[in-house]
């Protein structure tokens, strides 16, 4: 396998994770062990609260301060119970968005992780015209993961990598309830 | 979603990461960080050496003391350049394998990632039989991961919880070098 340590800021790439399987946030998450193990810099965003587990976000505590991990958004909409109207849940995308927007441009991480992204744009909270721009805006040097489920097609025709996570077999299937450390 | 916290030592689960795409060790190292956050123990064995990319062997130890982790096996047999007779992998593998019982016979570890074991089983370095028999060996209560392309059939009808990584896109199509962070 080729290697590029003589050129440590070559081409930033463009990594999508979708599927209806799990291990989409868990790669990521996975990714941030590797970036660390570089001593790089990494920001993650989370596009939908309530996505992340207990566990998840005491465990990337143990990698800061090279990760730096924001908690934005709102829980599902329509997917978990949730009274809040539409435009709440808009307006926490939003400022998830701007703050993507800023981390990426500040030229300070060689990996940012948005996770849900899409996500969070197959529910119209985030548009699509905003979703592009957004990607349209990543440093070249820059490896941008976005995760969540029904990534838009234009966004794996845009990605260097995507692996699509399928679901062969839930332990839900089985009746046994969810575990902790696997599911939350 | 279900939760368990009040019952800490219920059911571990059977989990498999298979399939082409990139993101089963990954995500196999992600979990790690979850149960760490969990303050739980964490032992992962390497089948195959050379699998695993500096970047997480350095990251990983950042998780230490709550994760060991075991270099086991040699490189990839007739998949990177080898010029070592199969016995040699034989032996290594059965030192990995002999390992593998031990730490999972040891009660002391509620996570146990057996990274590469479904691809040294699928090249002949560890045999169904003796595959089978470590499984059959997991304790209720212990998280068992095991990742790797060509999962047999019988671990996937065993598994409480299976996720195929489908590659859908990979940089090499674009002609872009594998990249630090990324690929190793």
């Amino acid at each position: 396998m080729a290697k590029d340590e003589k050129n440590e800021k070559s081409k930033g790439l463009l990594i999508v994770y979708t599927g209806n399987g799990k291990g989409k946030t868990t790669a990521a998450l996975g990714m941030t062990i590797r970036a660390v193990g570089y001593d790089w810099k990494v920001c993650v965003i989370q596009f939908i609260k309530g996505s992340w587990k207990y566990g998840e976000m005491d465990g990337i505590k143990k990698l800061e301060p090279n990760v730096e991990f924001h908690v934005m958004g709102e829980g599902f909409v329509g997917i978990i119970d949730d009274d809040k109207p539409i435009e709440e849940h808009r307006q926490a995308a939003r400022k998830a968005y701007d703050l993507a927007l800023e981390k990426m441009k500040s030229g300070r991480y060689r990996l940012i992780i948005m996770d849900e992204l899409s996500v969070a744009a197959s529910l119209g909270l985030v548009f699509p015209d905003e979703f592009k721009k957004l990607v349209a805006q990543k440093p070249a040097d820059l490896h941008l993961v976005i995760t969540g489920r029904r990534a838009p097609d234009w966004l794996i025709e845009e990605a260097d990598l995507v692996t699509e996570m399928t679901e062969i077999k839930h332990p839900y299937q089985k009746g046994i309830l969810a575990q902790k450390g696997v599911d939350f």
